[in-house]
Parts: structure tokens; C-alpha cells; sequence
């Protein structure tokens, strides 16, 4: 645990069948009008919608809907929901479907009410809502896993003119107050993103374990989570409707970013920044912009991390020691890539729609962080999405 | 993560070097009058009491001392820190010390407005505080490493005259506001408290980790909090002043026993029930009555959860497979009384001043739980206390 930190993550969650009954104690707490948040209608088709509008009108609140948050939400719409909140006067963000749902509802939240351009304010300049700034609640029904948002500060915007995908981790006071955690809400998910979903929750596990040198506690968590996560992403690749596979991986992805395995790390989430600028540049699903780059990224580092790559053969993978600490890491890594593989993760950039003559523009949109293994140079970039291709 | 359940903690953790300087942060958010509950006076011989009472001054606050809290708290202290903090007008209840301490500081807070006897009303009938009830904020300075009590809602207290110890898990409402955890503020505690406080650790993580008979990712986290645990109880016994060691045991107890690790399990705390019998009747160090019962304990029950113990010999103690589950099972407990007895941890109850005519008396002390892989009968109860003599 090198290194100060605070930790405070205020966020109740309603978790297991029936959770969203969990509206009936949280919707009284806030005044009536409710800007109702969700994506492109699923949640209409498998009925979701149908229960939140009956729990909104029990508990007597003004519903003001705002629909067709897209997977990557951009300015543009977030420009709108601003718009709608205000002119709703919204006591509550209500914000029903998966993690783009929650980030775009966090970002109305401390937009609203900005009074200048939040692209430039949170997410070129990285600045905070100011102490006295109005910021809206927002509550989470959760109806896919991986992305975390239920029980954190972070919001990912993407600005589609200037090809960037940016995210901002905002402070306590941004967290969703409430969110429901029902895992047969996520029953209805098609595999493409259940999968996407389940390489989300590994690799925001990988960015904070893959850095520092210390022997950390929360090497060892992660270690825990990563297991429960392949043990269940494999029961669950077989049989989607097994509960306590979804049900176990719904709480791996929370709690794989909600600070906690963070504390005493440092982290330079590169490999998520290779993804949000492929996002960027191809609006993929988030999952698979990862997947797609990890192998050859991981691979990249690997020489600056060997201890902490062997360790990771051997405590998470059961992988056999090689004959040097290099070997038994790079079969860890084989390890991984062969159940990537199986579950059926996008393995190249090609496979998401990348072309050869794209490359230049998403290294360009990629962010270099400090903070991992290796600090990448814009040559170490272009390799790596080369190596993705 | 069977069965539904709801998760909110709201403790505001100040970690690592100079965490005192989060009083500064948080001393402000409370009234004039502060209630500095401490224990023994070692605080006076470290330095830790002048700290605080320089920054309890320089925030402006009338300090109203209420020291000597025992190890075991009893109601007679109980009531007289409510007829303090009452005369006091306390607007905040600030404790410096270990697990006691702190308990006692949330069992004054919940009963000194009660307005009936605290020991009927919440450890003989596990009643709440009323929803309207007037609660004394908590806040904690950690010194001592084990319980977990800087993070939770928990509070143990003994009736001596009963010759009853018993603990109630209070809700969100009680937990501390704020605990500040510097490890080094744990480096002058005597090497017997020190050890005992690691066993406590792991004693409440295996409560919670041999329930259960499903999948559940808690008990995947739990491995790994176990693995850590186990290797920096190893450095910091031969070092004490190792930094890394004591920070890594003081996050992995307060993570223990904050709730997370127990969502979706069922727990008896039946380790815990037999040990606290014993300190109501020997006034023992917590820690030590429960290494003193585990090992005849966990054998005891062993063959009601066969599964489980073969996999904590694999995945926590690195054991080599038996040639059946039931004796992989057996080495893993094996290696662990190995290392308890290595550390230095009380294995008998002789060792901790209990005769045999005594065992009666505490088996009658001894509460019963349901929610383990057995529910123990009286005989059962006797049988373990007399073969842990």
C-alpha cells in the first residue's frame, strides 16, 4: 500500500432478484421531476422500461424521457440532455441501461449547469465542477455489465469531430447515489456484448494490476477477481442464463472499478487509451477495442514487468513455471490469448473495421500516460497497432 | 452472489503516512464539543495524544476527555461515557486506540440519548436505534490493527456480571464517519497485540469464507486478502518497522470486515462466539481466544464443508493435493496451525489462564449460530472447548 490515499465511495447498491424494487426507498429522497436516461430501446423490448415507468408513477414523479443514448455518447447528445434537464428542472437522473447510459447521465449531471462548454472543461482540461456548482443525482438501473460506472466517478465522452474519446474521473459527489444490480436484467444481452462486457471487466482489473512494484494487498484482490471472472465468464459463455455465473461477474465488474483495487497503485490505463481512440475513429464496442489490442500491448511491456507478468501465469492462470521468470510470463500470456480466443473476443483491429491507413490517425488520437511499466513513445504506439491489426 | 442484498459504506478513509492531517479536513464538519475517547494511555507515550489534541485546539474544539476504555469495554464504562457525553453536549465522539476503542465509541453514540438500558435494548435483544433516535457521530484513529471496527457498524461489549461478551452489527447509520489509518501509528504496539490482531484478521475473513456452497466471488477476494495477510504477517513478524507489511495488514483488516467480503454468504461467526465466551470469562486478548479455538474448531466441522477446506489448502496454503478432498483438507489446516504456531499465536486455552473446571461456564457463555456447515449442539460446544484446553 505505498503511497497516501483517501477512499470514500458513498453509493448504495440494491443487488440481486428484484433489486429494482430498490426504487421505492431512493425515488423518494428526491423531488419529482426524473430525466429518465436509457440507450436504443432494448429495454423497451425486454420490459425494464415498463416496470421503471410504473415505479416512477407510484412514487408521484414528473417522468421527462431522454432516449437514444448511443454506446459511445457524444457531445452532441450530451449537448442535448443538458438542454432537456434543464428545461425538465430535474431533480434526479434516473439512468437506465449500461455503462454509456451511467457515463453520459454522470456528464449531464456536472454539465447542466456548467455554464460553458464541458467538452473543454472536463475533458481537454480535466477540471473539477466548481464547490458550488449545481450538480443533478443520478441513479443507475444497470441492464449490462462491465463498464464499473455504477460505482464510480468516471464518464467517457466522445468528441466526433475531433476524433477523441476522452474519460474523466469525477469525485465523490459525481457518484451515482443509488444504483439497482439485478443480474437477470442482463439476461437479454446478446453475446457479442456479454463477452464485450466480461474483457471490460478484465482488462480495467489488468490496467491497475500490471503497475507498481510493491507487494501489494491489492495485487492479491485482483488476483481473486480476475479467478471468479474467468470462472464465471466460462460458465456463463456456456450457459447465459446460469445465475450465479451472472450474478458473480455483475459484482467483479463493480467492484473492479470502484476504486478499491486502485488504492496504493499507480496506473496509466494505456491499454484503454489504444481503445478509446480505435472507439474514436470506428465506434466499436468498447470490450472489443480492448481485446483487440491487448496481446500485442501486453506483449510490448512484458520485459518491463517480467516479475509481476510470472506472477500472473502462476497465480491466475496455473500455468507451470518455465524455465526462466521471461518464459513462465510469456506462457501466462499464451494462456490468456487462448481463453480470449475461445470466448470469442475481436483478437485484431481488422476485425472491428480497422484499415492499414487508419492507423496514423488513431495513434494520433491515442493518449500517453505515465504511470505503467513503460511509458510509450508515438513510434512504441504505432508498433502496437500495427501488431493489432 | 446468492441471495439479494444491499451494500453501502460511507466511512471516509484517511491512508498512509501523516493521515492524522485529515482531521483538519474533517473536524470542521462537526460542532464545538468533542468527546476524545481513548484507551490504556499508550497513546500518551507515542506522541498520538498530543497530535490530536493540537489538532482538536488549532479546529477550535472544546475537548472533553473520557480515557481508560479496557480491552473488553463493559456496560459499567458504557455507562459511564454515555454520562459524559451527555454532560458534554458531544457533537462528535473522536476514538484513538484499537478495536475497542472504537466499539466503544459507536456503543456510546447509539446509547447515550437511548433512554433504557444499551445492554438489554441492543446485545440481548439486537434491537436498532430508533429511526429518530439521537446518534453521536463516530470518527476513529486507528493504533491497533485487527478488528475491522474503523469500517463497519460493529460494536462488542461485556456484561461482566453476565459473564456475556456479545457484539451487535449496527447499520450504516453508526459506522464511523471517518477513520484516519497511518500505519505507523501501529509500529509501538507490543509484539502479543500485534499478532493478535493479525490472527484476528484472519479469523473474520475464514468466518465468512467457510459458508456457503456456491461459487461466489467473495470467496475468490477472500483467498486473496488470505494470501496477502499470510505474507505480510511473515515480514512484519521478523520486521516490525517494515512499512509495506504493516500498511498492506492494515488495509486487509479494515477490508475484512467492512461487509464487502460477506455479500451473498451466509456466516455463523461461530469462531468468534466460542472466543468471546472465553474473554467474558478471562478477560483474554480477542485475537488469542480465537487461535485458541480454531484448529479443534475447523477439524471439528471439517467434514461438514470437506470441498471448501480442500480448496483453502490449495489456493491459500499452496498445499500439494491429498490422495482424497478430505485429506488435501486436513494438510491445509495442518499448514496453517504450522504457522500460527510459528507466529506465536496462544493455541491452547491454557495458555490463556482457562482451567478445566471453567469449560462449563464458558460453554454456557458460548452463543450458538446457525448459517455454518454444522450448527453445533452443547456437547459439540464442549467437546471443542475441551479438546482446545
Amino acid at each position: 500500500m505505498l503511497g497516501n490515499f483517501t477512499y470514500c465511495n458513498p453509493t448504495k447498491l440494491y443487488f440481486g432478484k428484484n433489486a429494482l424494487d430498490g426504487l421505492k426507498e431512493e425515488l423518494p429522497k428526491y423531488g419529482k421531476n426524473v430525466l429518465f436516461v436509457y440507450g436504443g430501446g432494448s429495454i423497451k423490448r425486454n420490459g425494464i422500461y415498463d416496470k421503471v415507468v410504473a415505479l416512477l408513477r407510484a412514487c408521484g414523479k414528473n417522468i421527462f424521457e431522454d432516449g437514444g443514448v448511443m454506446p459511445n455518447p457524444t457531445t452532441e447528445k450530451l449537448a442535448e440532455g443538458c438542454e432537456r434537464a434543464r428545461r425538465a428542472g430535474a431533480d434526479l437522473i434516473l439512468a437506465v441501461g449500461g455503462g454509456s447510459v451511467c457515463d453520459y447521465a454522470k456528464a449531464v449531471s456536472v454539465s447542466a449547469y456548467c455554464g460553458e462548454d464541458p467538452w473543454e472543461k472536463y475533458f481537454i482540461r480535466f477540471e473539477e465542477p466548481s464547490a458550488d456548482a449545481k450538480l443533478i443525482p443520478v441513479g443507475c438501473v444497470l441492464t449490462m455489465v462491465g463498464t464499473g460506472s455504477e460505482m464510480n466517478g468516471g464518464s467517457v465522452i466522445t468528441n466526433r469531430a475531433q476524433k477523441m474519446k476522452i474519460g474523466h474521473v469525477f469525485g465523490e459527489a459525481v457518484y451515482p447515489k443509488f444504483s439497482v444490480l439485478d443480474p437477470e436484467f442482463t439476461y437479454s444481452l446478446p453475446r457479442y456484448q456479454m463477452i464485450a462486457g466480461i474483457y471490460d471487466i478484465m482488462s480495467h482489473i489488468l490496467e491497475q494490476y500490471f503497475s507498481g512494484t510493491d507487494d501489494n494487498t491489492s495485487d492479491y484482490v485482483m488476483e481473486g477477481l480476475l479467478r471468479s471472472l474467468i470462472h464465471s465468464a466460462e460458465i456463463a459463455s456456456e450457459d447465459p442464463l446460469d445465475y450465479e455465473a451472472r450474478s458473480n461477474l455483475m459484482w467483479t465488474a463493480t467492484w473492479a472499478l470502484n476504486t478499491f483495487v486502485a488504492k496504493g497503485k499507480d496506473t496509466d490505463w494505456e491499454v484503454h487509451m489504444l481503445g478509446q481512440a480505435v472507439g474514436a475513429h470506428t465506434d466499436a464496442t468498447h470490450g472489443m477495442t480492448l481485446s483487440a489490442v491487448s496481446m500485442a500491448y501486453y506483449r510490448h511491456i512484458l520485459p518491463y514487468g517480467t516479475h509481476k507478468f510470472a506472477r500472473y501465469a502462476t497465480n491466475v492462470w496455473n500455468v507451470p513455471a518455465g524455465e526462466t521468470e521471461e518464459e513462465t510470463a510469456r506462457r501466462g500470456l499464451d494462456a490468456m490469448e487462448a481463453w480470449m480466443r475461445k470466448l470469442g473476443l475481436a483478437m485484431s483491429l481488422g476485425a472491428l473495421g480497422v484499415t492499414r491507413d487508419m492507423l496514423e490517425g488513431i495513434a494520433a488520437s491515442t493518449l500517453v500516460m505515465d504511470g505503467g511499466y513503460k511509458t510509450l513513445t508515438r513510434e512504441e504506439i504505432l508498433e502496437i497497432l500495427e501488431k493489432s491489426l
